[in-house]
C-alpha cells in the first residue's frame, strides 16, 4: 500500500494467507476461525486464484471451527465451484493447522469435510497420511454400464478409438477407470483422455488412469481428470489405481504410486477396508493480500 | 514454517517480496539494496516464477542501489534470461520504491536500467509515466530489408500468407512491424503471427501489431511478440503503434493504445522526440518466501 499523499487509493481490506503446495497442486490457505462462513465469496476466490492478477492457485482452502472435529475444511476450486474434499489440499491444511497452534491428538487431526470427518496423521518425516475411506466397486456405484449394476468391473473389455482396452473401475466418491499398459510413452493422453471421459458407458464421465506396473510395490501413472484434463496429481485416483492393481493381482496392498507431480504412498488397509494416502505438503510463502471491497467479482 | 518438535525441516532462509501487476504482466519485486548483485541466481528466479511450486510471475525484479540515479532495476524473466528493460515492470518498480521510502524528486525517479537511465513519473492518479526514449525509423535500424537501409519503412507492401499487407516499421530498441486493419476479429493471430515473425525481410525477427483505428486518439491492438507469441501487453510495442499511426496520418501525437491486457496512454513528445508511456501498476500482495539454500536450482 502506498504511503504517500500523492497517490490515492480506493479503500481495501487486507487478508493474511499462506501458500502451500503438494505434488505441484497449489493452494491459498486462510485462517477462517473467526467467522462461520468463508471470508471470500466464490467470485473472490476465482480472483485470488488468477495466476496473473491474483495470488495464483488451484484453489482456496478455508480452515473453520468445527463442533465435532479439530477443524473444518472448505475449498473453492479456481473456477469458483466448491469441492467436497481434496487429497492434496487436506495435506497442506494439516500443516497449516499446526502453524496456527491447533494441536493434534497423538499427531492425528480429525477434520470435517464435505465427504465426512477424516483422520489426518502428521508423520515424523513431515509427510501427511490421510484416511481416504473405503472404495466402492459395484458398477452401479461407479457408475458405469460396463457390467450389471451389482457386479464389479475388473479387466472389462472396452473399445475406445479403435483399440481394445482392459478397464477396471473404482469409485473413491468420484469415478475412476484404471487401465494397465506396458508403455506409458505410447499413450497420447490429450487424444485418448477425452474419448474415455465421454465414453457412453460412463454416464457421469470418468477419471482415467493409465498405469505401468514397475513392480508390485511401484506403479507409474498418467492421469486424465474429468473436467480438468491432464493433471499433475489426483489423490483419489492414486487410491483407485492401487485398488485396481490389487484386484488384478498386479500389486501388493501397499505401493508407491508415481504421479506426474511426484510419488504418493498408498495402502489399502485390510482391517478397515480404507485407503490410506501418504504424501508431502510444503509451505511456499506467507502473504498479505489486498482485497477489493467485498462483493466485487474481480481483483482489478 | 512448522513450530513442532514432531516435524523436522531442512534449514531455509526467508526473503521478503511484493507481488505487483501491470496490465496483467506480473512480477515479484525484491528490495536488493543491501548487496550489489541480485540475491537470487537466475535458476532461483526461475523457481520463484514457477506458478505451481513457486510464487508465480512473469519475472523477478530487483531494486538495487545506483550511483547516478535514484535506484537501479534488474530483471530476470521467468525463463532465467535477463532483460534490459521492461515497460510494465518498471511501472511496478516505481510504486514499490515509494513503499520502501525512496522519495522521488518532484514526483520523478531516475532509474538505471540496462537501456540507460530512464525518467519515471508518479502521477497523482496512481498511474506511472515512463520516458521510453526516441524511436528509430530507418530500415537499417529496425532491421528490415523492406527498404534501403537509410530509408523509412512506412506503409510498405508485403505479401504474407497469400495476402498483401501494408507494413510500417519502428524500433524502440527492439523491432516492431505495425499493420492497420479494418477488423481485428478477422486476424487469426496464432496463424499469421509466426509467419510475420519469421518473414525473410526481418533478419532479427519482428514483433507484429495489428491495429484498428477507433479514432485519432484511440487505437486497438492485437500483439504477437517474437519468442513469446500472443501476449497481454507490450510497452515498447504500444509506443511503436502510436509512432506508426502518426506517420500514416491516422492518429494524433497522443492516444490511448488499447492492448489485450488494458489501455496505455502514449504520447510522442515533439520537443524531445521521446515516447512517454503512461499506465497502471498495482500491488497484489506482500509475502515472505522460504528459499532453498542458495545455489539450489529448484524450490523443491
Amino acid at each position: 500500500m502506498m504511503r504517500s499523499a500523492v497517490i490515492t487509493w480506493a479503500p481495501m481490506s487486507t487478508l493474511a494467507f499462506a501458500k502451500y503446495e503438494g505434488l505441484g497442486n497449489d493452494f491459498v490457505l486462510i485462517d477462517n476461525r473467526h467467522t462461520p462462513e468463508p471470508v471470500l465469496s466464490a467470485a473472490q476466490a476465482v480472483a485470488v486464484c488468477d495466476r496473473h492478477r491474483g495470488v495464483g492457485a488451484d484453489g482456496v482452502i478455508f480452515l473453520l471451527e468445527a463442533r465435532d472435529a479439530d477443524f473444518q475444511m472448505r475449498i473453492f476450486n479456481s473456477d469458483g465451484s466448491e469441492a467436497q474434499m481434496c487429497g492434496n489440499g487436506i495435506r497442506c491444511l494439516a500443516h497449516y493447522a499446526r502453524t496456527l497452534g491447533i494441536e493434534p491428538t497423538a499427531d492425528r487431526y480429525r477434520v470435517q469435510t464435505g465427504a465426512g470427518v477424516l483422520d489426518i496423521d502428521l508423520l515424523p518425516d513431515g509427510q501427511v497420511r490421510v484416511d481416504m475411506g473405503a472404495p466402492a466397486l459395484l458398477a452401479g456405484e461407479i457408475p458405469t454400464t460396463l457390467a450389471p449394476a451389482d457386479q464389479k468391473v475388473i479387466a472389462a473389455p472396452l473399445n475406445v478409438a479403435g483399440s481394445d482396452w482392459s478397464v477396471t473401475c473404482v469409485s473413491m466418491g468420484n469415478p475412476h477407470a484404471v487401465i494397465f499398459v506396458p508403455d506409458l510413452e505410447a499413450i497420447d493422453l490429450e487424444r485418448i483422455g477425452p474419448l474415455f471421459e465421454h465414453e457412453r458407458h460412463f454416464p457421469e464421465r470418468i477419471n482415467t488412469h493409465f498405469v505401468r506396473v514397475l513392480s508390485p510395490t511401484h506403479l507409474q501413472v498418467k492421469v486424465w481428470e474429468r473436467g480438468a484434463g491432464a493433471t499433475l496429481a489426483c489423490g483419489t485416483g492414486a487410491c483407485a489405481v492401487l485398488v485396481a492393481a490389487v484386484l488384478n493381482h498386479l500389486a501388493q496392498e501397499e505401493a508407491t504410486v508415481e504421479l506426474p507431480g511426484g510419488p504418493l504412498q498408498i495402502r489399502w488397509d485390510s482391517e478397515s477396508n480404507h485407503l490410506l494416502m501418504t504424501g508431502p505438503a510444503r509451505t511456499v510463502f506467507e502473504g498479505t493480500l489486498q482485497l477489493p471491497p467485498l462483493g466485487s467479482s474481480s481483483t482489478r
